[in-house]
């Protein structure tokens, strides 16, 4: 008997294992509770803070070793609830968090990915039902937007991901060579890629993984209402033409990320058609203004992009992860992608044609479920309630003396700062100070949550709201809890900036 | 009244929106029933076929318009109900699937991925709960795999990212110029990546959407085991060298999906550490071989790669998507990745400096509730196990003359076939259109699903157990309904292959 067969032979004598719980009514139990706990967690979200800080001796707790034997789902799910739940402060699922631009999940949400997750599909393609709920989500998706029933498209991690394969498809489509045979080694002219200052990093990080170097990225300056300057970017199309450089590719923006500005899309397309150049739209949560009348006209010409990034878990608030890449032309698509030519003989799509993943999740089905249960019409009005609520704040800060919006409030982004209101010359430093000590203290109450960023390199506050629990009551208690603050911020001339 | 104030003045009229229920007590009770629905699914699994068609006409559900009303969850779900669970087969879920390598979730993941949906967090970094838990799960992997301690890692969707970022970093580690600034285009010499021709098709798309080209990838033969010919490679980069390129990579495989063969990873750290050029190891479910004393030996070296993927959804059983990489160097990874030069000062990762993710779901959460739970003892057990049942088949083939081993059986991994017992000459176009139609039969029975591949041209049945249902008792019956239809198939000398 060789060491082989021994094995066998040992192995028909042991008890055979598995991940399937021993007791299945014990387990369901325990699911259940941790379903009600969950639950319970959604439901008295407002009275937690929306912030606290880690103590710092407290993260020895996450250093333990790698454990050996097992101890059980019901004590792992006690070390949950003690060694996380009580510690993770509640952040963007909070009424009253409004930092960066961060979906609020939803109930529903949970309990799709539960399902999501007994599945456990992977949908790589082919014809298999995750497959073809994939595709019709893919179809609401341009059916929401306005964008052409015939493009191709994928669910993929988030925006991130969708900008980098957008500027694939951009890269491979425009080079003027193949691509994929030589490598960029081998282009003849730099490519270059054009985005206003105001673009998001993920630009140009994708970018530099697409191998083109910071070099191929060109800023191009924003208007007074932070759009792309389109003579501007005229102009530098011109001038590298001049140099020698191949212009590829345009990036505009739906919704900017400091303050929510719009580019021109239309005329972004008209000036991409003359020169030949592909329209990448980044509209991880702007392009979702198309969902409401009195939004649409800020992403006309968004239906002219050669290719759509935008996120499901930021204004649609499905569970983290689900981003999307639209591509107008599903041959452009699957060219940069497929690794075989075998994919124009395929009736259902294989998603690894279209990006980077062959094993995927079935990311669809929150967002199927969440279309089917909520209507896109609440999604409507959810959208236009932000944008409202964003209105409403910015009257409250142009009505108040003691407050500065900073730029205009195109959608669900404020920017403002708490002015100094102590007689004498106004020190822009001491200015800056004080509004970022105002942040921190808010901050540190746990009661508020807001970011910062530079506006024409002025320090500003920002209140950024893609939170389907904020109420006009929520930004009433933000204007009168900053002024409480802020009175105290700058009553006292020599407050230390805190760690 | 401007339209801006008319928009407020409606809205505070208006009845303020959201996605929570209106009745939370009805909600949670959707909820409990979806979950027991979810965990008879599981224990009930073995009952059901592993896979079905669909009928063709089905498709048809999934081309209604975007639902603009709400249809409430319980609809949503009955939906789902009606829709998609009778039609979507078992498949990897089931014990008896053994198609490709995918992992079968487990009952806790389904429970982990409702608590992280119900937390919603964006793991991008910085001094949060779930940014520990990933340190913590991160490290725990480095322990299990024997990989050094010090080195960086990021949880991605997949290996398809693990690998795409490893070969990002030696890309840009090993590309003897700025890459980052200048982009490929300003590349002195052609920069050449090597790998074994088993290896997995997301090597060849990684290199293209990192703008490499195809000629940028030499395929080096293997041995009859299916591992790397290392004196080829040598005297491939040889060549490479001679003829001005620049060697920059060896991709070795701990596991290749055709067969789970394992490269010499010893001998292939020292070809490239004398060489200067990276080593990745694509270790997507091989890698987990370091958890067994009795399989360790096939990962000898893996510990000296420059980076290594892997993906937790595969022989870990958490649910889809789970994928990881680690770099030796925590330097060259965030040099490749970071869009400032802040992170030398961060205390606690950011995330987005170690790959393309800004945006990040808490993945972390199912894998640290699973080792707890089940500890990694049981997980030894379960790979072990795995290779045993591979081991048990391989002996049933072995004795028995209507069968044919057409590959060793290193791992977990037995490719096969049924061999033609009528006499007379044998005709190998016939014996594959016999293995064909068997394959297809006995997919279409829905007892058994087994995938195909061709080894050394040779068209193989094949059998991959990464699956914790798997029991003896179901490769017997595996066998036992194999020469069942093989007698039916290969009796009727004129079977048409079935489309």
């Amino acid at each position: 008997m060789d060491e082989d067969t021994a094995a066998v032979g040992s192995m028909s004598d042991s008890v055979e294992n598995s991940l399937d719980p021993d007791n299945w009514q014990d387990f369901k139990a325990l699911g259940h509770r941790m379903l009600d706990d969950m639950m319970s967690h959604l439901e008295t979200v407002r009275e937690r803070p929306v912030w606290t800080s880690i103590a710092t001796d407290f993260c020895e707790h996450f250093q333990d070793p790698l454990p050996e034997d097992p101890q059980g789902a019901l004590q792992a799910y006690e070390d949950f609830l003690t060694e996380i739940i009580p510690h993770h402060p509640a952040l963007n699922i909070h009424p009253r968090f409004w930092g960066w631009v961060i979906g609020t999940g939803s109930p529903l949400g949970v309990l799709a990915e539960m399902l999501t997750a007994a599945l456990n599909a992977n949908v790589g393609g082919g014809n298999q039902i995750p497959v073809h709920v994939e595709v019709q989500v893919l179809d609401w998706c341009k059916e929401m937007l306005g964008y052409p029933k015939e493009a191709s498209g994928v669910l993929v991690s988030g925006c991130s991901m969708a900008n980098m394969i957008g500027l694939a498809v951009a890269r491979n489509t425009k080079a003027g060579f193949d691509v994929r045979r030589e490598g960029l080694q081998a282009a003849p002219q730099r490519m270059m890629f054009y985005t206003s200052t105001e673009a998001h990093s993920s630009i140009g990080r994708a970018l530099s993984i697409l191998g083109l170097g910071a070099g191929s990225l060109r800023e191009v300056p924003t208007d007074a209402d932070f759009r792309i300057d389109i003579p501007a970017l005229e102009a530098m199309i011109s001038d590298d033409r001049a140099r020698g450089h191949r212009p590829v590719c345009v990036i505009g923006n739906a919704g900017t990320v400091n303050t929510g500005a719009f580019d021109d899309l239309e005329r972004l397309a008209t000036v991409c058609a003359r020169e030949d150049t592909w329209l990448h739209v980044d509209g991880a949560f702007g392009a979702f203004a198309a969902l409401s009348p009195k939004l649409r006209h800020l992403v006309a010409g968004m239906e002219l992009a050669d290719s759509l990034a935008l996120d499901f878990h930021k204004w649609m608030h499905v569970p983290y992860e689900a981003g999307c890449v639209l591509v107008r032309s599903r041959e452009d698509h699957v060219r940069t992608f497929s690794m075989n030519a075998d994919y124009i003989h395929h009736t259902e799509p294989w998603f690894s044609d279209y990006g980077p993943q062959l094993s995927r999740s079935f990311r669809a089905l929150k967002i199927w479920l969440s279309l089917k249960a909520h209507g896109v019409g609440t999604y409507r009005g959810l959208v236009q309630q932000n944008v409202d609520l964003a209105r409403y704040l910015e009257q409250h800060i142009r009505a108040n003396p003691r407050l500065e919006l900073l730029a205009p409030v195109v959608l669900n982004i404020v920017c403002f700062r708490h002015l100094d209101p102590r007689p004498g010359p106004v020190d822009p430093q001491e200015l800056e100070r004080c509004n970022r000590v105002l942040l921190m203290r808010m901050q540190g109450g746990g009661q508020v949550f807001l970011s910062d960023t530079l506006i024409n390199g002025v320090f500003a506050l920002r209140v950024s709201i893609t939170n389907h629990r904020t109420r006009r009551a929520d930004l009433d208690f933000l204007i009168e809890h900053m002024l409480t603050v802020g009175e105290r911020v700058f009553r006292s001339p020599r407050v230390e900036a805190e760690p």
